[in-house]
């Protein structure tokens, strides 16, 4: 089967899918959390072909730090899809929480700076120690654990505004994590990875691409450099160290039992192990009961 | 065993299981939110006991709709048990959120007039339907709904305030869930339940009712009416029909496989099914691949 053929084919499973879970779940439609990024782009243009694109409504959830091409390139998004979206700031409801007195704003920088800047910081940490998994075990000094509640408290806030949304209009929340960052933990628990309904979750991102161009999904969005969007200016790379071909490919041999002791495996490992412990939030009592 | 030896084993089990979690999950101590009911202030127990006071933090979140005996009973725990609280208002990042707006503040009339105003409501609902169910299954018209998001919302914003403090100080998060509510739905998705520990998920109410007592905590905590405090107003005995006593043999028998088709148990039945299926977050392709 040629590659083009194997995607539409993965798009129709996906879309009988979502239209399936809708079904189950008795929602009305389906609100998604539209970013910029290309997942969020492949979840909603699917979530749009499944249920009607008058019944999937595009959140945009802009906050103080977020970057104005984000805003646009889910503009695009939308726009190309001919789907109503909405764009509701979550600032007031983050500095509510109190969240923004943990991290200076980056936005009276201009971008390259605030870029260099949180890569620098990153970058020391990276000389001691191995930031990515600090934060997927939750460890760190104070610095640290202020970054890793700052981003995390941005990223819960837009779930519960996504929520307020769905059940007001009777609706399913849609999410857009791929299996990928699903493995390594690229996702915040109770945050975007809190919704009813995950239809590329069995995707590696090297999939999702190849979903999204069979999609013709705009190519501000196809082209750019991915990123969890969870610490502003730091795109995955950075943060694991891998571009996602090279991770795509790693993750499949540690999953088809190929993987050496080296590196990038030995640390992969470890990656992947913290955030399958982490998945387990039912440390308790009732399963030995 | 006597019924206060039972109670003092069982004390025993999940002070190890505490100290145990937060020692697997790296946490420095525990952060729970203390509500002035009864799990809530067993868990907190608990957890000063397996981690030592000086480790645990009772968090207070009163919001606009937060009776001042809540709090006060809140209080009592926490001076009872000799550990630090702290009390942090969630109003303004619940009305940031914009949840507010879905429901009229229900301070500006006297207690009696809320609490009646709410019961006729839901009996309104209850003479036409079964609004306990319609709110597990996500149904029900738009005034409805409104409510459903309104009270989820305060719910959710309450988990992002305890994550943000226990991300902070590197504390792990514990619940308050009981195996009754687990069980029939009595908790929010992606709110109450979003905890790193449940101490006491095993437990159904009334053998929650038996520890605290054999710990000794306040008495207008214990003598309290168990409400999930979602709907102010509403007492659990109201959306459930059916006393605690009576729940939990209810429950009991349809675990044991003795109950019959006959009432309560065919329509608990119906809940503790559609609450089962609503814990299936899980509606993704990741695990037919």
């Amino acid at each position: 089967m040629k590659s083009g053929d194997a995607s539409k084919h993965e798009i129709e499973r996906i879309i009988s899918f979502i239209e399936k879970s809708v079904q189950e779940l008795g929602s009305l439609g389906a609100v998604i959390g539209i970013s910029g990024g290309i997942d969020s782009a492949v979840s909603v243009a699917l979530a749009a072909k499944a249920l009607g694109k008058r019944n999937v409504l595009g959140l945009l959830l802009p906050e103080r730090d977020t970057p104005r091409k984000a805003i646009n390139d889910a503009l695009s998004v939308c726009k190309q899809l001919d789907i109503s979206c909405s764009k509701i700031s979550v600032t007031a409801a983050i500095r509510a929480l109190g969240a923004y007195k943990l991290q200076p704003p980056a936005r009276l920088f201009p971008g390259v700076v605030q870029r260099s800047f949180v890569r620098k910081k990153w970058a020391e940490y990276a000389e001691r120690d191995d930031p990515f998994l600090m934060d997927l075990l939750d460890r760190g000094d104070e610095r640290f654990r202020r970054g890793l509640a700052f981003y995390r408290a941005k990223n819960r806030i837009r779930m519960c505004r996504l929520y307020l949304e769905a059940e007001t209009r009777g609706y399913a929340v849609v999410g857009a994590t791929n299996k990928t960052e699903y493995l390594t933990g690229l996702y915040v628990k109770w945050g975007d990875e809190a919704v009813d309904i995950e239809p590329i979750l069995h995707l590696l991102k090297t999939e999702v691409l190849k979903i999204a161009r069979e999609l013709n999904l705009p190519d501000v969005v196809i082209q750019k450099a991915p990123s969890a969007d969870l610490i502003p200016g730091l795109i995955d790379q950075d943060t694991l160290g891998l571009d996602y071909n090279e991770l795509d490919e790693a993750i499949t041999r540690i999953e088809d039992g190929y993987a050496t002791e080296e590196e990038p495996y030995k640390r992969l490992k470890k990656i992947l192990s913290a955030a399958s412990r982490r998945r387990m939030k039912a440390l308790n009592l009732l399963s030995e009961t």
